[in-house]
């Protein structure tokens, strides 16, 4: 029944948590050991069981892992890739599940031991909470789960990587890490930049009077600073571009408004209004291509 | 029991027909009478149980009323509210349920009839469906209702109308027909077309990587395009102003992103996450000053 010998999850926090609880909720783990610089939340996920054991020293944790998961903070995946790399065995499998991947790839590629042992994916799946205490076994449930191999990634390692990730409940897909980013930075990180700018835009004393539409579209505006400070950085050329194109969409719909062009408004909320239901149709479907819950 | 004798309601959609529920359920009107153009809506309406009686014709439905709800789209309410006045009888009530407020209280005040019965509301509640197939007897629990009267609406009316919206629900607020339209420009005008813009904004193609951020963030993008072309038309001053300020707000963070200042990030992302957190602190309040639904 078990797939995978060991198990290690490096930053044991909502992902890999979840990735932790769902690995030994479907018995798919002979041990899932975590891994981290925080004993508080170390102790947390051995509660929770997320994981069988729990130690601050890298060494000790992946030494004996077939697989390493890294679940920390953007900025800081490419150098957990390499000490991780430099401490594991042989045939040890590395995968992350960061946000951005282009920079996080290049830079575990400048080193031949990470380059020969790693597979960049990003599951889509998160929430705008954080920590082990978020955690759930079904978050993968259904969810897409990006593989951005290179040409330098060996091909045992990727189809290792898509047992992994589609054990614990993903749908595998595949992309470059550079075109990853480049979607991302429209149906992920743009989303997260104008709830935030939303949020910010509203005098506080007027909050009285928001109601279901900010509510929602304001939801990830509360998410970690630190956290999406980091992937905003990673991916900022992407991210950029879909400001700008978000902005030129605004500018039209202002023209409209401005001309006080009923046709103009009608057929730039209902292109928008098309997209949005093209969207549910997606999720509606047998095998759901995005999540039906945050 | 009875507080109402008999309330007509003009357009018995979902804001219509959740009036009607509301009063049936409560038991508050000896008759709830509904009013329309479409035969298939009043009858469903009468088949949900939202209405005693419905008709197309406006004298039958009005004549006997001592209230008159407009649940009409913003650009018929001034209308509908001139015609009901010449129709009902002198001691009859008028109030609406727009979504913006001075372009209609003024065309109403052009007319002295209209002027001696009206009294301008917004119940702050809504969904992006429409129709009374989805109307709920209790959209209106704990939700704002702003009143918007000015120094021609009698003192009279005033509390009448305070009464009728408190006795479904709503915690009444009064504020004056322009400053509720700058403040709900901010508070649902702009979160509806930054939802908008969103979902235009991403290529189709790549909808499949989208989840729960994008999911949020766009739907009150589903809701119907005649009601918020209308809305937006009727707003358009005070929308303009608030789209300029999103947009402020947007260059900024793209400047930080451009410099990739890390503190300006942080701190443009930090402001916002304090003013959401503000908002939940508000709904969570004993007395709810927003809505926890849509």
């Amino acid at each position: 029944m078990e797939s995978f010998r060991t198990v290690s999850i490096l930053g044991v926090g909502l992902i890999g948590g979840s990735i932790g609880l769902a690995l030994r909720e479907r018995g798919l783990a002979g041990e899932v050991v975590g891994v981290g610089r925080d004993p508080a939340s170390l102790e947390e996920a051995l509660r929770r069981g997320a994981v069988d054991r729990a130690t601050t020293d890298l060494r000790e944790g992946v030494e004996s892992a077939d697989v390493v998961v890294i679940g920390t903070p953007v900025n800081r995946i490419a150098e957990d890739v390499r000490r991780s790399a430099e401490l594991a065995g042989p045939d040890v499998l590395i995968t992350d599940a960061g946000s951005s991947k282009r920079q996080i790839v290049e830079a575990v590629e400048r080193h031949a031991r990470g380059a020969s042992v790693f597979v960049g994916a990003h599951p889509i799946a998160g929430s705008e909470r954080r920590g082990v205490a978020h955690a759930r076994a079904d978050l993968f449930e259904g969810r897409a789960c990006v593989l951005t191999p290179t040409s330098r990634t060996p091909a045992d390692r990727l189809r290792r990587a898509a047992r992994f990730w589609s054990s614990i409940g993903c749908r595998i897909l595949e992309m470059g890490p550079t075109e990853h980013d480049e979607v991302l930075a429209y149906t992920s990180h743009l989303p997260h930049a104008l709830a935030s700018a939303l949020a910010g835009s509203i005098p506080a004393d007027w909050l009285p009077l928001a109601a279901g539409a900010y509510r929602d579209g304001t939801r990830v505006a509360g998410a970690d600073t630190g956290l999406w400070t980091a992937i905003f950085r990673e991916n900022r050329g992407p991210l950029l571009k879909a400001l700008d194109s978000v902005r030129e969409r605004l500018a039209s719909f202002q023209y409209a408004l401005m001309t006080d062009d009923e046709d103009a408004i009608r057929r730039w909320w209902d292109e928008a209004k098309q997209r949005r239901a093209l969207f549910d149709e997606l999720s509606q479907g047998a095998s759901p291509l995005a999540p039906k819950s945050p």
